[in-house]
């Protein structure tokens, strides 16, 4: 009996945005089954073994290996004299139970899949130190392994890689209630740091559906966006240290705890979203934000006109959300409203996120979630934080009543209360469920310039006509970033062909990011090119042979089969 | 006769914080001298000729190569054909003459001097990567150069390193009014493009006192922090793209103007705070924020409480500043009022900048600025900028009331008035301009946790004792960033090995940076150990060994001079 841990969405109640997810949940796996491109022979505690689901609604993982054209780096292979050195750097926390570690094999997305033979859960950054040190030696490739939340095949092994876990190292070095500066080990769960600094009348910089599973370290390697990227900005700019241990197993401590410091130059920029191939993140120091303190939860009945339900502000004076649903008529109105939003909400705004009706049709459809406003082209979620509550009570009114007063908006609704809120976002936040539900999903992550970035939707959705069951678009309108889904009834390589190369072209056409913030892992690697010219791609290169020189650091991730 | 251009502080009226500082000046200079130094021999168009000013207040700046301990490295010596090939690459842009060279060849603190005797004005990338490439070819070493407005030596030649000056870059490539990010060459000054975003009703993400001066590209280059640092972040959050020439002339395009790129390693990060060492920066694009519209301007006074001078704000519609002057009784206060003010004003607080007693005497003795509190031992600058003149009035108001009412703030005044919210400012931006009518000024520019903060200047202050006429402490306090300032009547050795690496290893022992702001350059260069332990020095040097391998861009800066 295996089990197969999909990643724990947030339940925390009315913590920040997004807490209402699917709940953790356990499934039972069984039938283990030979991986045929393992190294290691098939018997003995080292051989190989791949294990499908029992249940018939979710289908058997296929091996990375097999499913994409990727060859073994000549690495070495995992023996048993190297279990026992693991055992002796780290006793009692090497993993070798094929059961145990088919949940790390399996990205949650559930279309990669690797056969590493072994996990090792280190403590401290001397243990991830040692340990390195030691596959570097014997030229053991490592797949560095966080909360396992990837969404383009980056957190688990490709092959036999060894993965390394940060899960152990979960502890809080320090906070600064003054400045707001909080120090962590690498494998803190992120929902538990946002609770930790609320506590203390901060909130975590970034949040995203995943924060229930997915490790502040991996976060940090992969520079995660998500919902408060809007109001706070990239982690480029809210990291303020880290520690990160060299493939060698160098430490290389620039966990300072300093707003500013320019001296030299800012190396941990370089291990920001280098998706563990750089380095491999044991701690982090990052800069949280002051708590927002204020409540608006408004009401907006568009044939009432704007009402502003103040007797509930007193009640809700712990939370600091305002959501707000608007439906707009086309995508010149959602840029319109986005722009006239960032106008009068100003410093208070803190996402604008969009959606399609093919969005709000999934949610229904497989959620069962009802829309609380009228059939529409386009729907609109906004959120304000904010110190004072009174004040963007008002600000939030006087957006609305110009938006829906100059039609831009044709119809809207504002939470009045905690679940109410919650349900708005979850119309949002639970669209990747609703889609995984669909069929199969062919996933696009990119920026655009905001006046093309539904453009792209329209154009595939005309391109592809009946191959696709849906063609749908949402994602984070102020910063950007178009999540494309296509969904069919399986995966199809012909339809694969028709959407690649075209969308990451048509991006580049745009000078856009064929990965806003996803990433590129191990299956958008080869797109590349299609955001970086030659000349980066060959210093990325230069970069990883000097900080990797034998590539043992999450192989086949990130840089190009071929420059 | 020699023209020398001192930075041209912003004069601009009510643009933004620090309009108030001295005006453009041009000082007449004779005397050639000849630099001992220089490569090149003493005859012909090449020989290198010092000049020395008439005016016997300024003294004469020494060469960099006399004053410190410091070896050419072998480079190539500019030749006559060197200059007839860059008269070819960029014709009639070849600067050779003496006096015009003088005023590229000193620093504005006039504490360094180079005897470079050519440079160069490119006007497009195409044209600086012919250059470098020449030069790489010819191993000749470059020295990049904006604004010229740096602080530790690092914008002029120390030997005879060609200049490259980026001033002729100076255009603006594209705005985008939705999004705002704007996409420029790397000379543009500052100021120009504050104007020109402010004009779209958008901000700059970054001010300082050399606006009028500093080139962008500049400000990227040596990372620059300044006014709006609090509210807005670092450059390594707010620039969205950058192209730099390599030394070997390789053009880097990575000049995106995306919010969210996660296409592989984040390279223009290297660049930023790289002081010209790594790449010559040619065009940037940077993310403004919206322009706060609110207006307030309130006025306090501790005998008759707080009274919002609310029938101001309609006057000043146009501006976004609150400028409030505080003192304060001791730095606990201080800090205390910090945390208060970030609680209270949230989101609109955009500066808290402190200065002691020292600084405040400085500038009216030395400026004969009148200070509107009385004396104290802390005066505190508050800054908010937000959307809503009406809620920032209250919010300020409000936070006024408590800590005059707790006694934290023992007196205080908030400018009624555009001019006075500029003297308010004047007293805090003009205390580098009376630091240095005060005599020879040791300066530093430390990162310490904010609750050690003022402990060095104390230290200081003891152990110097009568050695120094000053000991002052200044700086942006919400950054953790402290200006201190030794001065005396004139440059002595001695007191420089009292100070260092005294200074330094207080600030090391703190987890401290010994440049927060100012970078390392040519006179802080050593002491990089202080801030960074030896791998992380070691990968710089990689860095640098991989990206200029000759060595030829801005030598002898940034990097130690042993390892």
């Amino acid at each position: 009996m295996v089990l197969c841990r999909v990643p724990r969405w947030s339940v925390g109640l009315w913590a920040s945005p997004g807490w209402w997810r699917t709940t953790c949940t356990l499934r039972a796996l069984v039938r283990p089954k030979r991986g045929p491109g393992c190294p290691g022979g098939a018997s003995g505690p080292l051989a190989c073994s791949m294990f499908s689901k029992v249940s018939s609604c979710t289908p058997e993982v296929m091996l990375t290996q097999e499913r994409y054209p990727v060859q073994r780096l000549p690495f070495s292979v995992v023996s048993e004299e190297d279990l026992a050195a693991f055992e002796r750097l780290v006793p009692g926390r090497v993993v070798t139970d094929p059961e145990e570690l088919e949940v790390s094999n399996v990205d949650w997305l559930r279309t990669a899949r690797g056969c590493s033979k072994v996990l090792l859960r280190p403590r401290t950054s001397e243990e991830v130190s040692r340990i390195l040190r030691y596959c570097h030696e014997r030229n053991l490739a490592v797949n560095p392994q966080g909360g396992n939340t990837g969404l383009v095949g980056g957190s688990v092994p490709v092959f036999d890689e060894i993965i390394l876990s940060t899960a152990l190292m979960n502890q809080v070095t320090s906070f600064n209630s003054v400045s707001g500066i909080l120090t962590c080990q690498a494998g803190c769960v992120l929902e538990g740091l946002s609770r930790y600094v609320q506590e203390r009348d901060f909130v975590m910089p970034l949040d995203l559906g995943a924060k229930g599973s997915c490790h502040i370290g991996g976060n940090v390697a992969t520079n995660a966006g998500g919902l408060r990227f809007l109001r706070y900005g990239s982690l480029h700019g809210t990291v303020l240290g880290l520690e990160v241990v060299l493939a060698d197993g160098t430490v290389l401590d620039c966990l300072t705890s300093l707003r500013k410091d320019n001296t030299g130059y800012d190396l941990k920029q370089l291990f920001i979203g280098s998706e563990g191939t750089l380095g491999v993140i044991t701690a982090v120091s990052i800069l949280c934000p002051p708590r927002p303190k204020a409540v608006n939860v408004a009401f907006l009945d568009l044939d009432t006109g704007s009402d502003l339900e103040m007797s509930m502000l007193a009640r809700l004076a712990r939370c600091f959300l305002e959501s707000n649903l608007a439906s707009c008529p086309g995508f010149a109105e959602v840029l319109q409203t986005f722009s006239t939003c960032r106008g009068m909400l100003g410093e208070i705004l803190s996402a604008f996120e969009f959606m399609d009706a093919e969005c709000m049709q999934l949610v229904q459809q497989h959620l069962h979630l009802a829309s609380p406003v009228q059939e529409s082209a386009f729907y609109l979620l906004v959120e304000t934080s904010g110190s004072s509550t009174g004040h963007d009570a008002e600000k939030l009114g006087c957006f609305l009543e110009q938006v829906l007063g100059s039609g831009l908006v044709t119809d809207g609704t504002v939470a009045t209360d905690e679940s109410k809120a919650q349900a708005l976002w979850a119309l949002r936040e639970r669209i990747t469920e609703a889609l995984s539900r669909d069929g199969y999903v062919y996933k696009y992550d990119v920026s655009l310039p905001v006046e093309r970035l539904y453009d792209l939707v329209t154009d595939l959705r005309a391109r592809l006509g009946s191959q696709a069951r849906r063609v749908v678009g949402y994602g984070h309108l102020g910063d950007g970033n178009l999540h494309l889904n296509v969904t069919v009834d399986a995966f199809s390589a012909a339809l694969l062909d028709t959407l690649e190369p075209y969308v990451y072209a048509w991006t580049a056409g745009q000078r856009g990011s064929v990965s806003a913030e996803h990433g590129l892992g191990f299956r958008k690697r080869d797109a590349l090119r299609y955001s970086k010219p030659p000349p980066a791609v060959q210093l990325m290169q230069q970069l990883k042979a000097l900080l990797d020189p034998k590539g043992i650091l999450n192989p086949y991730k990130l840089l190009p089969t071929q420059a």
